[in-house]
């Protein structure tokens, strides 16, 4: 969906308008709140005597359709505060919302429409800042919103507040719009990778371990593997290093890092048997300047390049947990370079180039952005403004010099230092933001890192910290929903499946399904007793790429017949042309 | 060692009483208190009123000899409790132990040696149940013993007692069994993983990340993947699959399991933000159980087999650690099978399989023992005796069946069931404890865990706990001391070095590292520019298995000299021939 224009947004709050009229047309009792603008249309709360349901919707609906053809202007004045006052003086949230207003010492503004009372309604006269459609009856088609649910919502959102019942409307600027939209909900809500990830066996949750903790299955660990596996193919080539450590440190490690004053509330704390205070790490960078420590480097040996994809652990609220897009147990594919300044931009090139080869191979396109630090709030960052200075302009300089579009983005810099976000956008036409590669002068410092360079002379070194998925958590949730589960055959968990026809074609079956696994591919024989109209449903509904059926005709010419889930019968091919069919497109990634 | 015989503790026994006459013939002032045999001779805790030091101990050694061929025998006598309270009047600590064996109302005796006061000494007399050589002077050889150092000890190992001071003494039949011993010693000293871990760059410790928690330099991450890819190796055949598991849990899953009861102390306990108590794993049992019981599986999916090499955490307590081989956060190379009672035979026999191949690469001779419960103490323990009977019969049976001799160990067996422990002796011919089989019919009750039969009806199903290395860290541990850094080339962080002779040679010498390495070998190029000499010196102190050296008289003839740390000069060979004997080398692991 492309972002909604000052116009459309005029629109929907003129529509938000229109909302309260009826619903106070309709329910004369009940009392409207606030009412803003959101991503896909509008919401207004109200506080009802008697509680509505889902079902009175389409009568409110009804009314806004019919006073709209006399709401042709909506008329915004000044007012001073007694006359506000009296206004509003059956309405208790408007009255603290005015008092709240006068003392700010701003000036209060009334906003009127409906102005002929013809539609049976009176004019319906809201406090609002403005913003509304210029004529309502004219721009706006009553079939382009709609009124989608109920929900309960606290008065300003603070739970010591009285409940108040929120309206949500979807609203475009047609029908057409509407409608596409309506069928993106479907699709999404089709791929929801919280339903895919049960249906196709990916991974569990449990009552008993906790939310935000998900339990990875042989098919979904098949799958982490295979995407790790990838990354490291790649950052292998430029001379990256595995490296491995524990999930706990003494908090001394986050002190000295800083991690322990920025992630205070999300570090799970630990307290030892024997009184010390330990947390578990939030990331792994802190880590890895530890093993880089070890001993004195040369300069000879520099890049250090360590790669390590491990879990990071952060205490997040229950509330804002979500299937995989928010967990507590994140699986970072994590590297540090640690090098010298000379060596910065060759290192920030190749990671570039590692994520634009992951990211093309399932057809995402990416957008950079420089996520800067905000010189205004500085207490929020380590480092001098200086160092920043230095190390946002190295990123620059590097976006430009690859010819890139640099879109700058103020206080959104990691705490240590200044950074490129990847935005990746899906099938759906959703972006996510996904890989990041962050330059980092300030850790080097708290942890005196250097080498000893040419000149016999410590020399301090510079941290670059790259992840390619992130999360492999969320980068899994993302590509669910982005192939809706149809996974490529690189990537499918099972590759095949080999189907007999009847009873009497189980021993061929068999062999052909040995030999597909003494292939390393990922095959799957079926040995139910279901009828081969149901195993070939079966087959279709996990979403496995290819079946292989074996029947009589393919015995009698020693063939199999290969169907894709994709393009459908392939035909009658040999086994070896089967396994070099399907060996070709898995190296390819297709 | 083979374990000492009682002749042999009987002179050890009558060592430290001679120990005893000769410190307080030498410090009148002095009190002796306790002085066992231990497992490679003997020690005393003694109070001193001037502390000494160890250069005292010749002396007291010297004391020992020209007292010992007065010992022709050391008598024993019963004596009441009044006699024993005059004897020891003196001796605080005597006198607290004669307490005790009265308030035992066990009898009390002395032993007295030295009758013949020749060599200068009163008669030595100390309280002590007995267990001597007949004649010391003529069974114990003056060189066949030696003191070697003392520390402090508390009285009966209480801190809240006094500091004492421990004499230690090594004592054999002769003094080439004394000399064979500190050889020994020496060779596992210089064989010291610590030492070697640094010295080969495998690990590091940081202080601010803390004791307990080691960090995996890239060398070190290398070798743990080649070992866990290993162990994968194995189990792929047998039809596991890997399966993936946060590090924490709610209490809610360790109560149930019984884990919270059991690992109590040892757990890392974690306070969530939200007032939500949390765990960290000790082991990967229950979270496993939660992945089978997603769904009900059919017995035709029997048996579920889950591998996990995932780390697990223990607060042990900073006094125990050590090196790798007492660590808080341990590599579990873990995994568990759910199958039916039928079928467990078959996995036990395979496991036993894969623990065979793996432990033959090195060269390790197993030794299996049947760990059982104790029926003394079933407070230990979940389940009842019934099922107890019944997996212990299982596993005997089993062994019987595989012709080995079952040696049984009450009293070892995990809280949920009996196991068979494995045994590896290293090339020092210490044994170790390594990997372990376990039956287990107490978690599935616990979690009902149960399967659909042929008959449509729900069955029990059973589990079987299965690591092989069991601890990577330990086993690293292991096997550095094992091989004393030579790693087998498969095993090897780095398996060839590239020496160029001279400047000139750099360039082809480049060309051969980078084929070795295209040809995924883990080749190192010597770009320094120390001389040819150091060169090679440095690459055999790295233990590195081969290097190939790039000369003028290579270069003539288009090949190079492949030489090997273990067997010296091999010759010229081609690119090829050196590539296929080292693939050979490495693929059969030998």
């Amino acid at each position: 969906m492309p972002p909604a224009d000052l116009k459309l947004n005029n629109k929907r709050h003129t529509l938000a308008h229109l909302l309260a009229a009826a619903v106070l047309e309709l329910y004369p009792d009940a009392k409207a709140t606030i009412g803003p603008v959101i991503d896909n249309g509008f919401y207004y709360d109200f506080e009802f005597v008697k509680p509505i349901i889902k079902e009175d919707l389409k009568d409110i609906e009804k009314r806004m359709c019919k006073f709209l053809p006399y709401w042709s202007e909506v008329k915004g004045s000044e007012v001073n505060a007694k006359k506000a006052r009296e206004i509003f003086k059956e309405n208790s949230y408007k009255l603290e919302l005015i008092e709240e207003i006068i003392s700010k010492d701003e000036s209060i503004t009334v906003y009127t429409a409906g102005v002929s009372a013809e539609g049976g309604a009176a004019p319906f006269i809201d406090l609002c800042r403005g913003g509304h459609a210029e004529n309502p009856a004219k721009e706006i088609a009553p079939d382009s919103f709609k009124l989608t649910h109920i929900a309960g919502a606290y008065w300003r959102g603070s739970e010591k507040n009285k409940m108040l019942t929120r309206i949500y409307g979807l609203a475009f600027n047609s029908k057409k719009e509407l409608d596409d939209y309506e069928k993106h909900l479907e699709e999404a809500a089709k791929r929801d990778h919280k339903k895919l990830g049960k249906e196709l066996d990916l991974f569990t949750f449990s009552d008993l371990v906790g939310p935000g903790l998900p339990l990875w299955t042989p098919k979904g660990t098949i799958m982490r593997e295979i995407l790790d596996d990838f990354v490291w193919e790649l950052r292998q080539k430029y001379g990256y290093e595995k490296v491995e450590i524990p999930h706990i440190t003494k908090k001394d490690l986050y002190e000295k890092s800083g991690h322990w004053d920025k992630f205070k509330d999300e570090l799970f704390k630990i307290i030892t048997r024997e009184g010390h205070v330990f947390a578990m790490k939030p990331m792994s960078c802190p880590h890895h300047t530890q093993i880089y420590a070890r001993k004195l480097h040369s300069y000879k040996e520099l890049p250090q390049r360590y790669a390590n994809t491990t879990m990071v652990y952060r205490d997040e609220q229950s509330g804002e947990l979500a299937g995989l897009s928010r967990v507590r147990c994140i699986t970072q594919d994590d590297a540090h370079v640690f090098c010298r300044h000379s060596q910065v931009e060759q290192e920030v090139i190749n990671i570039w180039d590692i994520i634009n080869t992951f990211y093309g191979a399932f057809g995402f396109v990416l957008t950079p952005k420089l996520s800067l630090h905000d010189q205004k709030h500085m207490e929020k960052y380590l480092g001098t403004e200086d160092i920043w200075r230095q190390s946002e302009d190295t990123l620059r300089k590097l976006m430009k010099s690859k010819g890139v579009n640099v879109i700058e983005v103020v206080g959104e810099a990691a705490f240590y230092g200044p950074k490129i976000d990847f935005m990746a956008k899906d099938s759906l036409g959703r972006e996510w933001q996904v890989a990041t590669i962050q330059l980092d002068m300030n850790l080097p410092e708290r942890f005196d890192l250097d080498c000893n360079n040419e000149k016999g002379v410590r020399e301090r070194i510079v941290m670059i910290h790259a992840a390619v998925m992130g999360s492999i958590e969320r980068f899994m949730s993302i590509i669910i929903e982005h192939y809706g589960g149809n996974f490529p055959l690189w990537l499918a968990p099972v590759q095949v499946k080999v189907i007999p026809v009847g009873e009497s074609h189980f021993e061929v079956a068999r062999k052909i399904h040995e030999l597909l696994r003494g292939s390393f591919i990922r095959s799957e024989f079926d040995i139910s007793n279901d009828g081969f109209g149901k195993k070939v449903r079966n087959a279709k509904t996990a979403r496995i790429p290819y079946f292989i059926i074996i029947g009589d005709k393919d015995i009698q010419v020693n063939k199999v017949t290969l169907e894709s889930r994709d393009n459908g019968q392939i035909g009658q091919l040999t086994e070896n042309e089967v396994l070099e069919k399907l060996r070709e497109e898995i190296q390819k990634r297709k």
